[in-house]
């Protein structure tokens, strides 16, 4: 098992890794919309929010030697199902043709306020 | 890695694939209780809704050369934890002796209404 | 695929098993605060009813021949975010300086009424 972090996605705020390799997959935490110097975005709209939490787990999955088409399955928690189409566009617009497994789960609220948090299992070479 | 697809159940509704073959994993993707020819089935019971989720996650399982035997761990998200007992009875129907690790999740809602969602690791033979 | 059971943990109480084993990676089911002989703690502090979902998970982590350090990621369902600070301390105390991946999930409502319940991947040695 290998811990992995990097500066250019936002630093663990509680007892976890940005995230954990293991035989080839990489396990990434969930992601807020928090910019990587750590500055809170709480108050941005859904589209822009979903951009920062989707930079932060590319970012790490980049740290890792991936790139977007390592994704494997990808976990998206929503405040609310009515971003359901929203965020489809923004992500389609990430990960361009690449298309991992996905879930999108609604939740009635999420850490500070946020309206996206996105967690993910990717392929590893590290 | 793998893309999957079938036509024994739905088609993906937005940026994801049914399913993801790596490494001897498969990752499906969230499964609603849509019908393979992309019906919608949003005003029937729970126990209608869980069979039918249920359908599209073991047609999924059984493309890639499974069998219900082949989960390994199934979560399970319920629009209200009341459904937890219903969707027990029917998922012990459909999967017999085999009992995958698993998670039931109370959500506030799910896409278009439904009452349930399920997505799943399993072993992969392709 | 290997199914684990250990009289340290909870038993499971539908159709589930309390782990699986699978090419050196153990998926352990959600783990709510019920105590290994199957005693209710519904009424319990949060605290409480973290620290004792915390003994099933690490319990059957244990039984496949691991320890806390070999966890890979855990998920975490909350009744309510508002327990999220609480959480992180009762976890830190548990896991020690290991940080797996980690998400927590707020959620309207758990099973029986709980406020916790976890679930976790991890190393398999068995």
């Amino acid at each position: 098992m290998k811990i992995l972090h990097t500066d250019n996605a936002s630093s663990p705020a509680g007892h976890y890794s940005q995230a954990v390799s293991y035989q080839g997959t990489l396990y990434v935490s969930g992601q807020l919309p928090v910019s990587p110097d750590g500055t809170h975005n709480i108050g941005a709209s859904f589209a822009e929010q979903a951009r920062l939490a989707l930079n932060n787990l590319l970012a790490i999955v980049q740290a890792s030697g991936g790139t977007p088409e390592s994704l494997l399955k990808v976990t998206v928690y929503v405040a609310g199902v009515k971003h359901w189409p929203e965020f489809d566009q923004v992500y389609a617009q990430a990960l361009g043709a690449h298309r991992p497994a996905r879930v999108v789960v609604p939740v009635p609220e999420l850490h500070h306020g946020y309206l996206v948090e996105i967690e993910a299992l990717a392929q590893s070479v590290s």
